[in-house]
């Protein structure tokens, strides 16, 4: 706690706060609209077979900050999104870093008992359903994404995309847990790292803010921009969660704490001691924000009926968090 | 051998046999074709990380008949569907497939040593590997739709919907395995044994006509009969593959024999006898056919380009094979 709290107060010297955003209030009402969204969105436990439509509910409805979603909602803040076009998006964000870590936690990957303060998916239904749970919330994200009501088939076509691209192998979320997985008990270097979680947890965080401003219809610029905070954020995500799995409980994770480090994991903190991740965390959030004062130097941003208030928020949450 | 033949025999009298399409080498043709498209859509070994690219590839070009592509091909021939547009669709059908079967295969799940004669992706990778290479076929399916030069967004769209629904969890891919987990050591229900096949195989193949009728833009008429014939020879498919395991050796299957008796999994052979398994595989070959007749006597369909002859004999094809 006094170690974040330190770097809050780090923070603060070199990060504008400009705004008065009550990220806590704001985090907890996204939320919440992203839980009633994905209640309607994965079939009922009366839907046979039940216990596969059980399993995806536990695991999705376990808790968590719900950041990608968040991240879809704030960005697309900025412009005009209708929620019912915005909402089924942002689920399948959820649905689909749900399945991830339904299937990392899985005893032939990184073999852990808690998440979300809970049995994990395997623990609670066994690992046959668990495979398949993980399975059924990746297969639905997609078919979230083609039956949301969209304005175009063009936008549709290119959050497919996004979503697909992201979740893949090259530079996205398999990719990086396979060079995660294959990283244990190696020496880390600065650039391997950097490349397991630019894959790992970056690709769909970055994915998360351009479904929003694709929803928006950004213009280039605005993409361009909102893609750069995107993965800036993503980075200071990892770094602040490499910093926590040290620093913070197991009760306060909701996870095993310490794990990383156990295990001799890639992570910031190995390579650069908590000082320097701290300082990473630092710099990184503060060129989050700078892409954030470039975007509202954009001639398209000044007509926006949103403003940057909300991102800005986030990013210094991202790094302030306590879990 | 000799129980297959009994069974071609007894096709023969009820099944027109019209055409003299070689259905042999139109399989050998067409599986050559789509193993070259995927050999294109899948990243190559030398993209990192190289050893989930190789797994992707280990297990998608084990072999395998291909069915479920060729029947998507075979129904966009009765159109006019260009090359670019077709082989990414069929192509991802048996991403799909390949998938489930990996993921089908761990030992978690129905623990099989070998597929397609080869050992199977856990056993040759391990089964973190193997899990997040399911995982990436199944992702690279949905980018391969997206990204794949189709003629409107509208049948792109249509696409990806039909692809998600039968890879679901509702009377589809995943939902049927996880009846069939569940079915094992159970008595057998007629219903119970229909449940599992029509979503467990039945839906893919299914989808696979579909997708080559709407690559086609197949009317509503010609789409209904359509996925009527995909419904029962995904029926008639089930049927000979539980009489294969009970009748044809391992080396000719290429995945272990007799594997469903021994655990006492649901079929059409521990429900309905050797005997009286052929006979309904027969009646239902005879509906797909029928359905055929019927799709050749639509107005709309006396301009069409292609013909039935090779849907119909990929119907007897189904239930005659031996492997």
């Amino acid at each position: 706690m006094t170690t974040m709290t330190t770097m809050t107060e780090c923070l603060s010297e070199t990060i504008d706060q400009r705004t008065t955003v009550d990220i806590g209030r704001y985090f907890a009402d996204r939320a919440a609209l992203v839980d009633r969204w994905m209640d309607r969105l994965i079939p009922p436990v009366t839907e046979s077979p039940s216990i596969i439509h059980e399993a995806m509910r536990y695991s999705l409805f376990a808790g968590g900050k719900r950041l990608r979603p968040v991240l879809a909602m704030a960005a697309a803040e900025l412009f005009d999104v209708a929620e019912e076009s915005l909402l089924p998006v942002a689920s399948s964000l959820e649905m689909i870093h749900t399945y991830s870590l339904i299937h990392d936690d899985l005893p032939a990957m990184d073999d852990d008992d808690l998440r979300r303060g809970m049995p994990t998916c395997h623990v609670r239904y066994g690992e046959a359903i668990a495979i398949l749970a993980g399975d059924a919330l990746l297969t639905r994200a997609f078919q979230t994404l083609v039956e949301a009501p969209i304005s175009t088939p063009e936008i549709r076509i290119a959050l497919i995309a996004e979503v697909a691209r992201a979740a893949g192998t090259s530079g996205a979320l398999i990719g990086g847990q396979v060079l995660d997985l294959l990283s244990e008990g190696q020496p880390v270097t600065a650039t391997l790292l950097e490349d397991i979680h630019r894959a790992k947890t970056g690709a769909l965080i970055r994915c998360a803010v351009r479904t929003g401003a694709l929803l928006g219809r950004a213009d280039g610029s605005q993409l361009d921009l909102l893609t750069t905070y995107g993965e800036k954020i993503g980075l200071a995500f990892q770094i602040a969660d490499d910093l926590l799995d040290e620093t913070a409980t197991t009760a306060q994770l909701g996870k095993t704490a310490g794990k990383d480090v156990a295990a001799h994991k890639a992570t910031y903190t190995a390579l650069h001691g908590i000082e320097g991740a701290r300082h990473l965390a630092r710099r990184v959030t503060a060129e989050a924000i700078s892409a954030l004062d470039l975007f509202d130097s954009l001639d398209s941003s000044a007509s926006l009926p949103g403003d940057t208030s909300t991102l800005r928020a986030i990013a210094r949450f991202i790094v302030e968090r306590e879990s």
